[in-house]
């Protein structure tokens, strides 16, 4: 049993809580990670508390010269972090109590763990939002300069993983991008909903001190307090829509990263992937395993689980805080660190990515890539699409059974399928007329992803 | 065996498709629902190839006139949908050339179903987000007026289900408001991400006729083109976005349903719900079951399930378009209709609840609910918080084992606890005291959740 | 507003349920599909009720023959579903007093839609666990014949996607019936406990007529009763317990359908689909894509979100009934179609699977797949594993420089490395006796996989 | 960058693993969690190699007993882990090598990490199955014990969380007897499941080496060996309905969870939970809050999440083992402790539940509750039950006007709306006399739970 005395809440317990119940409850092994959040809360609480007069100027002072020396122990490890204390706000604050006696024990004045700790929460996921959009930004730029550098690089586009029509290795990485934008403006949207302050909610009601919660959110910098209490000390919808945009933004990763692992294998042998990236087994000696994005393919189920969690976490309770809410911080911790860990080895991985050009471009002259191109072509000689379809069709089945691809066919083998076919048919078989062809915003030519890079990158600059 | 000749691809192919494979691709079950939004297209891309002079303005005024006549067609009933044809726009295109001969196979040029179906989607889910923009709007009206006319209505506020602090009505009902605001700040931003055109992408790469994107965009008031077309045939982030917003307010609508599933309970019986909204037992004659907050609360999961479904999808797919990417649309629609048809049931509902008042008043003064306003009160008195938390927590073990609340002792009873203990404690255990005080901006204090609503409306109205 | 009189259960109602509220509200859209399990109920608890005397034999046989003539409507198209009267439960019996008069009320006697319900469902379910096991044990079939056709057939085995080490395709086709294999095990683990009979436990608390529960569950084929009133009608288990084989099942035909998606690109080629397994693309004539198992990838997710459904639906449901479970149905019968659909789909196409097998063979050819066994050779010279591996690293290493496989290096090459390796190191570089060599239970030998069809085929026959 | 000569596998690199990746990848801070497993599963490998003459009875004894003292050494927390060497296998392997010398490398012979892995992680939950079905049968028993004391204590049963009949505790306890029941038969299920081993796999296509595999499954304890190498080393199933089973079980803890919040509620007053099972709260003094049921309930969420975790996880992975696969652990080993933890918290709670049973008494005699009852009664005067039903719902109604339960009405008063009414209809309509007379197997009759916890007693006990 653990000392009842312990407690900051004792007063009307008549035994102390079971120890097994003690550690099953505690959250301290895993908020204790949000303690620079929670004292640079109580040190603008303190602040404000001061200004409104609660608290006199020394009390503030030796208040926040005491949680700074806290903030100082926990970083040189030498916090003796205590699981009967619960939680890292019952931790510093003991802590404080112990350094500077009873002054300590008025911080908590006008406040509620219900709306310090949603607080913190925020805060931290202020931080860590900051520091995944650097890390986006950073995987951004190398997208565009790759991009930028294989504008004109031919493969093959594939549809249901066939060979559809050429495209340039520029504009696929394109796309890429375009997939990290939306991910980089829900970030942005999602900040806006994270970055408001609860503090002031107290347990739910609000306080009957004369608390100035603008200017705590001042010197937090939220952009706007929560506007009612009971909704606010309840409210973990942030900590659910970050999730869903991380599920949303490894799934990019995922998609990029199935790719890698297909054009690294011997039957694609698009790219090379640095042998820095990769790992070996213990058995097969020639192995070398594309770990990176096969890890990071792996890592989106982890989101998918953590934006689940939290779903389930909320569904059908009641107002306000219910102890329930303590799992909140595990799920949001790890969707962080994943996110921000698979976006940093990709920003690290993608310049190095080196195309094997001929390989690709080899691939894309085979498979009839540029049979929409014959059709287009009989549709400009004046036959309906649907027929040019048809008659380009019967071309390929022949080119199947002859192994022999469109622009390998004489001119006497395809005017068999349309008499409108003549000698200028060449050239639009050719894979660069393919691709230069695709010359309207969003198209493929080499052209326009030159121009797209440069409309990205200014816009990034932003 | 299908008839091969039925298709619009069968060209190379030499066999006809399975029957039951057939029945097992087909989608027009499903899609037929964007027929509305497919002809729309159909029309801005006729009216567009035309003023490109890929179309003649006969041909073009032929396909309009036509698709006007499949759309009333449609409406009145009398379009036989087939299977054999696949999907909405095999269906629709088949017809057209059906009523005005080979004009009607002009009309897929400069296009692909890869870019079709994916303007198709994103044209229905705009529609469909404004409505639910509407019924969203008018359930949060209908909770402002409840909120205004219960603004002073004392209930007791809970965390962990016990009683905490006297809340208002009021209050409680802003709480809800305040969820329900941010689903429509989510709303409007996904809106943004799905009103992108991805049309002029073609099968993957763009096209080789001289489309004119920014005309097609302008003439379906999309906000902007789609930058990069192997991204935009292949891009469902929206209906990810936009499930994941669903499932939020979905889960917002659980908690609103729990507590009304609660309050309806004869144990809280905090209110009424009219028998309109409730249905009976088919063996237990008393039975007044509170079925529309309960189905709501059970409609959760499915939303929950629907995000799933989308993001497990997408899920390391390589680009560009692969026919999984059908499975997209009966979870998308499925999430639309839940959230339409729970935000209508909600938006009737709430303005006829019936609280009852003196019920809530009685709970909210047992419970020890002022507790917290007599440690304030001896904060006041110069005493450090957490010593009178102990203090309390004392008066309150006391009142437990004698079955008295604290506004119920007398004043020397209270006097064994604390002697800085006066006559005039007991205004502050009062519960009009007790949340009048609580008077700062997001507080429970009838002034506050007056002048709330006043802010709430009028940023409604813009 | 619908009229009150038509409900079953509207005594103490004041007022006529809601139109939409009915709408919103009404199960009859899709639990009309269980009507054959609600119709076998009924006549088997009439049965019981007669025996019982609490029905006269004329008033059995007046239902039951009421019954079977509804089910003949039904069956006929004939029959009026009213959404007025909520459920295929009220829909039949209301119908039964329009045929049969008075007498059709008594039918309900002793039971309640709440058991009923359950045990509707759970008929519906165990009738559907064995159409399932029909499909799931005809697809393993389909890869037994495969398998052993396919006993000796080389081809690169992956890890990483990357050539490991030659395995047998038929070896490869035994690791999909494995995974078919524990399917059919939890299949028939959950048929178990869903085969126990609700029935008898009226609304919640049993009923207070001499009903002999062991009667029904002999009538109705269950295995045994449900011990607990309370549990039996609210447990869902069962519904949940199938959803969950079943995502497993459809993450098993997943991994199958990547396969054969990657098989049949133009880089791997291992494979071709028959045509009828396919369909072409609207505007790319030569595409011939693999849809079948692009779709069953695609589906995959869907019944991972209906999982997730139930499982949120039950979250925190506090006993007994409640409305919430009324949504139990949809993603059941979902889950169900899916599963069946993509079983069928699996078990018609995968015998007509064309393997490649030159192409197969050449790509094990390549790639260094015989490294792992120079270093077993090594080892046998007496190098320790780590250290052979360490060797052989080596003259990959070198071979990836010079683009030559350790089959195509001279002795002397090889003997650069060690020189432990001699003229006998060709026969282990082989792909015939690298297979060959792993010969014993469970390895890739020929001879072992024949085994390994022999035994399964002789399980599968039980 | 690390040393690339720490590495077993770097013949072949030629360059060091980023430094940054080596951390991502490596799984040394979580896998080290089965050094118990991975220790056992050398020593039968090399006992089982030494029996093959793979090694000498003398490298035998060196191998074990180098293995043993390391196992020591971890126990003892005087081991040094190692990121740049992976995972606990290498880990482990390395630091054989450094105690006992070349001898060490031959320890690998005929295993790969692959089967090495998959076998370890099976041994852990096998061990783990069987503590979670320890703490799962303690509980069990616990809710007998209850139950039988608890047998004739009468409260409120409820549907859709209004009373619905009288039903007794004891029968209610037994509700999630049944529950449980089932999980403990799907734990079962599953651990035949896991019960088989993967070593003798290999990479992935088993290995040329002599082994025996039945001799080490045997000296392992597995049931069986897996059939087929290229499954046994990628299949994650185990695992996934190990998290299937354990997110039901979660679901049924979370529904008790959610029923003793509401009974331990001011409003409900059924329960009294003792102290040691509750906290309290920092600012509000009288606060006593249901801590471990809240807590568990809101852990429910997590596991959901694992399970989709694992099952997008393997989505679509192509054969054999990809990298992915290392992600398949922490959500496992998450979820066993959650399972595990919450068990345990609730078999320590469950025998302290102190009924109020008066409280719940005076609950069940509110709310009509004997309703049903009284329809019963007029059908055994004759009148069909629909017509009784009617009947009794305007007597309902009536007394919903008067605010009378039925007990309290005169037999005038319910003559009104049947002249089949006699005084005798007081006995059906009392407490005592309602769940008495559902006296049949499954049914709420005191006898009955008594029989039911007789038999369950007996069946828990084989």
């Amino acid at each position: 049993m653990s000392d009842k005395q312990n407690k900051l809440w004792g007063g009307r317990f008549s035994e102390s809580t079971d120890e097994f119940v003690q550690a099953f409850t505690a959250s301290v092994n895993f908020d204790q990670r949000m303690y620079d959040q929670d004292i640079r809360g109580s040190i603008a609480h303190a602040t404000m508390l001061a200004e409104a007069r609660v608290l006199s100027n020394d009390e503030r002072d030796a208040i926040i010269n005491g949680l700074n020396e806290i903030h100082a122990e926990i970083e040189a490890g030498e916090f003796q972090w205590s699981v009967a204390l619960e939680d890292v706000h019952m931790n510093i604050e003991a802590r404080l109590t112990d350094r500077i006696g009873i002054t300590g024990k008025k911080l908590h004045t006008g406040r509620s763990r219900n709306d310090q700790v949603a607080t913190d929460i925020r805060l931290w996921l202020r931080d860590h939002i900051d520091l995944i959009d650097g890390e986006l930004t950073r995987l951004m730029q190398g997208l565009l300069g790759l991009a930028e550098r294989e504008a004109a690089t031919i493969m093959p586009g594939f549809t249901h993983l066939q060979t559809a029509q050429p495209v340039t290795f520029g504009h696929h990485l394109l796309a890429w991008f375009e997939m990290l934008r939306r991910d980089r403006e829900r970030l942005a949207d999602c900040r806006k909903r994270v970055n408001r302050m609860p503090l002031g909610s107290a347990a739910l009601a609000g306080t009957t001190y004369p608390i100035n919660r603008e200017r705590t959110r001042e010197l937090l910098g939220f952009d706007e307090v929560c506007h009612n209490s009971l909704d606010a000390v309840s409210d973990r919808d942030f900590a659910i829509e970050f999730c869903a945009l991380a599920a949303l933004s490894m799934t990019h990763l995922s998609r990029m990263s199935e790719e890698l692992v297909l054009w690294t294998s011997a039957q694609f042998n698009f790219i090379n992937l640095p042998d820095r990236f990769c790992t070996g087994s213990s058995i097969m000696p020639q192995k070398k395993n594309p770990d990176v994005p096969e890890l990071v393919r792996g890592k989106t189920g982890r989101v998918n689980g953590h934006l689940i969690s939290l779903l389930t976490l909320m569904k059908s309770q009641p107002l306000a805080y219910n102890k329930d809410n303590q799992e909140d911080k595990e799920p949001l911790f790890d969707a962080v660190d994943t996110l921000l860990g698979s976006l940093r080895a990709f920003a690290d991985m993608v310049p190095a990515l080196e195309p094997n050009r001929e390989v690709m471009r080899e691939a894309a002259r085979r498979g009839f890539a540029t049979a929409t191109d014959l059709a287009d072509y009989l549709v400009r000689k004046g036959i309906a699409f649907r027929d040019a379809h048809e008659i380009v069709g019967k071309a390929v089945a022949f080119g199947v059974a002859q192994k022999k691809d469109l622009s390998d066919m004489s001119i006497s083998e395809l005017r068999q399928f349309s008499d409108q076919i003549d000698e200028d048919v060449f050239e639009v078989l050719t894979l660069e007329g393919s691709v230069s062809a695709r010359n309207h915003i969003g198209g493929t030519a080499p052209e326009q992803v030159r121009a797209a890079v440069a409309r990205a990158r200014e816009a990034l600059s932003h």
